[in-house]
């Protein structure tokens, strides 16, 4: 059995063991459901009333006395009338059971605690030994905010001691450098009542993102890519023929003008469709790259609401390639170096990269699903990479790779993808004129490299710790000076950096030294000049990083060449 | 009497004789409105079946017959049951007469025809000689869309023949150089079913769209300005507090969150307060200069809609002044220059300022609106422009300063403002801490430079007929080959020119030089690269220019030297 797969597992056991242990706490609460998750495991329930943080310690407490007693796990089948009369006043189960196909359902049981469940548990209680409870949500039965509001218990559970140390550490760090601390810190962004989920993004915040956004602009540039822009609001019968609507409906917002109903888009594909069919297109227009970095809308649930991680409004860096059949392998091998030409520029520790393949319900023919995932794999392979094949994972509209970076505090993130698509140019009838004067219809590559630029955002801030590499920091470098006699030492230098786009400021308090060094650092400045007498006088600077390191003498020249040096 | 005045008494008279001839042709048509304009006059029409080009060109032929018969215009005042009885079958007017206060109004009247009117006409019919029907369109009673709809028929008048001929001249170049056509030739942007009145950026619309917008960063940051970028959609709590959902909700797209109503942003001002107000401010910050090229969306009639100069979504380069009264006539002076050094760029003809005062309904102290008129003067003094003081015309929240530039086709626009503000750092309750300690007031200043992103684009598209300058221009060299044979050296041109962010191409078609030459002039590149056999052979190009001027034998680094230059 694989890792994951015994992880898996005693998290299934332990959320069953944090139920348990609330209904010998709280008999009256009612239990819904509790499934194993990536990171840990959840149980949602409906309660007397609302569980605090003092509740969250006993319930562990207990569940620690339930793992003592080392209570055997038990698993049947039965009928589902007997089913009923067990859940006779839980509406929540019975939902469920009548859902369930069959007549029969499963029972686990532990003791006198038993659970509506398909099985696969550890042996007793007593195996579950490594586990956390970490907090408390909001959440709607069904996750459908139209019905019963219940509350969420958050937890994880480890094989091994070392193993929940490790995660233990990882949570202090992220708390410690959670973006939205540090994004309140640095002034970078803020969300405030009148948006809930949508940023407001402050000077620096918004510097870094126009670094990001010129950053990809310089390389779509130079691979060919042509930007556009299309509008952010779109007719319903547009995202009808997208097929949007009818499968994404529910996190889209709607508007009404001249009483019709336009969508607020939830995605850009649509318009980068539109500026293709504009106009007759040949052959010889292909692979036509278009680029943009498209703002969309998404609903959420404002309890899933999470700092620039998770958030209702937020800009794809959307990438749309039309092109022949013969081209993808060409097009896909051009994406995934350009991917890691982005990635490789924010020192992520690891890569790893996924396919999924063709699902049961795909559409299109066997013979170009063989094709595009034969393209696909050879430009994988021609990039040199290590790649997992997830069987049957792909969407039913084509195949896709997928990009997992591993951050400084080891969490992985999904930002990247290159996504086939099949389905779109059949939907809008998308054509080329091929060299023979045939109508041919396009195959369309949608990639993305950041993702979403605003969590991309806060995935660096927490990657970095808050301290931006110098040529991502909003002010790469604070002059400081010893007295004020050196207040037009410092405006030269200031202006001569400035002369070459360094993002550079003087500090003008009247702070001493030690204490604009301790603005600085607080402001994680990558690099301060101190201006004292001896280098006003030599033309000089001292250099100071954040871990104290100084250097001293360096000409106006080398300040310079190193500054450019690291903006790249 | 003043020119204007003259023009605009003529204007109102052409509106009489043109309802008087649609009397005359259509006797059962319904009169509503019909009032001069800046440009002409217009008439509101309830006609029993709707006019075509053909009725136009009778009923201007009919207005020439009337004219002709130079009958004397008089206007009388009758009580007001007189004109109930007089108009006792047509509702429109019925409607004016109740909203007229007072028991009596005003009729003018030439021949058989009568009209209600405030007075302020010609003396007789033959003064008006010198007019255009221009075009029909649709329109609504009271411009209220719920309300009934009419048919409007706009039209020009003029003082002397001479103008009339100017007018005529300016109009044929207006539709030579019409940007909506001159956007589909050169690819630039288009207008699609799916989102009435929302531009879609094609790839050399959006590239202008970035210049304009990366050169006004520059001067941006060098003023002092730190951009942010806030939410589209935000609560109606905020606009009912902002005073916009009051005022402007007609024009304004709301959707729903969480059974919350929420508005697409018409302006941007209320994101700009939120990120000054998300923490407690200080003397020191000020003044607070915050810039957003932010996105807002309006209502407008479908019937208006007009290419890029009308559209329902646009991007204001927005700026955001928080300052102290005293910095007011510092920040209006620096705003100014800034104006002038942006539209200087695009070679306007003339730009005309106005300072439009305290009106009636005023907030705010008069000593508080004196010491502001005296800081705008007091900055348009020192910028040493000549201005006109529309006296009472300011908004009731502040004064005001515009610009009027002059396109190359004599057309007047407006594009830049700079609007002074006491009502919102009132209505969300702006404050800093002063010098003193104590809580202060700012001022806010908005200003735009370009207004509307997107107009200016159309206009600068128009006001160059299409062939944009070398710094504007998407493609700015076009390089062509006389044979294959310099396809290494049009490519190594190429190569050293994009390394200096120059945008070039190459003619890859298979067209003979003659070909290529008319290719690059139908795409008004500013400057072609021929490439022969004695070119290659002396590493040296010909430059062409679309008017057909050559210059020969320049080398690369002469090309590179210029084409630098021009780009700024």
């Amino acid at each position: 059995m694989k890792n994951q797969d015994k992880l898996t597992r005693l998290r299934h056991s332990a959320a069953h063991l944090l139920a348990h242990a609330v209904l010998e706490l709280f008999p009256n609460t009612l239990l819904t459901i509790g499934p194993a998750t990536q990171e840990g495991f959840f149980f949602d329930f409906l309660p007397e009333k609302n569980f605090t943080d003092d509740d969250l310690t006993a319930i562990e407490k207990r569940m620690h006395e339930i793992s003592e007693r080392d209570l055997p796990i038990t698993h049947k089948h039965i009928p589902k009338n007997e089913a009923r009369l067990l859940y006779k006043d839980n509406p929540f189960k019975l939902e469920l059971i009548d859902q369930i196909p069959g007549d029969v359902v499963g029972i686990a049981q532990q003791g006198d605690f038993y659970d509506l469940c398909r099985g696969d548990h550890v042996q007793s209680t007593g195996q579950i030994k490594y586990f956390k409870l970490l907090h408390t949500s909001g959440s709607y039965w069904r996750g459908d905010k139209s019905k019963q509001a219940l509350q969420r218990i958050k937890g994880t559970a480890f094989l091994t001691a070392k193993d929940v140390r490790t995660f233990e550490k990882r949570r202090e760090e992220a708390l410690k450098y959670d973006h939205r601390k540090l994004g309140k810190e640095l002034d970078l962004f803020s969300f405030q009542d009148a948006g809930p989920g949508f940023p407001f993004f402050h000077p620096h915040g918004k510097k870094i993102i126009n670094i990001l956004t010129n950053y990809l602009r310089t390389l779509l540039e130079e691979a060919g890519y042509q930007e556009i822009a299309t509008p952010i609001m779109l007719s319903d019968i547009l995202w009808r023929q997208s097929g949007h609507y009818e499968h994404y409906k529910d996190n889209m917002y709607f508007s009404t003008i001249d009483d019709k109903s336009f969508a607020i888009r939830p995605m850009n594909c649509p318009g980068a469709i539109l500026v293709y069919k504009n106009r007759p297109r040949s052959y010889r227009e292909l692979p036509f790259r278009l680029a943009e970095f498209g703002l969309v809308h998404r609903y959420e649930l404002s309890g899933v609401l999470h700092g620039l991680f998770r958030t209702r409004a937020f800009t794809i860096d959307d990438g749309h390639i039309f092109c022949t059949q013969d081209q993808i392998e060409q097009e896909v091998l051009n994406t995934i170096k350009m991917t890691y030409d982005v990635l490789n520029q924010f020192s992520f520790a690891h890569i790893t990269v996924g396919l999924s393949t063709k699902p049961n319900n795909a559409m299109g023919s066997d013979e170009l699903w063989q094709k595009a995932i034969n393209a696909l794999k050879n430009a994988l392979e021609k990039a040199d990479l290590s790649y997992t094949v997830y069987e049957g994972e792909g969407a039913f509209y084509g195949p896709k790779i997928e990009f997992l970076i591993e951050d400084s505090i080891g969490r992985s993130w999904q930002c990247s993808t290159i996504q086939l698509d099949f389905f779109l140019p059949e939907n809008f009838d998308l054509s080329y004129v091929s060299s023979e004067g045939t109508k041919e219809q396009p195959v369309m590559i949608h990639r993305a490299i950041y993702g979403s630029l605003e969590r991309f955002l806060g995935i660096l801030i927490e990657h970095y710790k808050g301290r931006l590499p110098f040529w991502l920091a909003p002010i790469q470098i604070k002059v400081l000076k010893i007295t004020d006699e050196q207040t037009t030492y410092a405006q030269d230098l200031l202006k001569t950096l400035r002369q070459h786009d360094i993002r550079v400021q003087i500090d003008t308090s009247s702070d001493p030294i030690s204490g604009q060094i301790k603005t600085a650092q607080l402001q994680r400045i990558p690099w301060m000049l101190i201006c004292g007498k001896k280098e006003a006088e030599n033309k000089t600077v001292t250099i100071r990083y954040p871990d104290g390191k100084q250097e001293f003498g360096l000409t106006i020249e080398q300040i310079l060449e190193r500054a450019l040096k690291e903006s790249r």
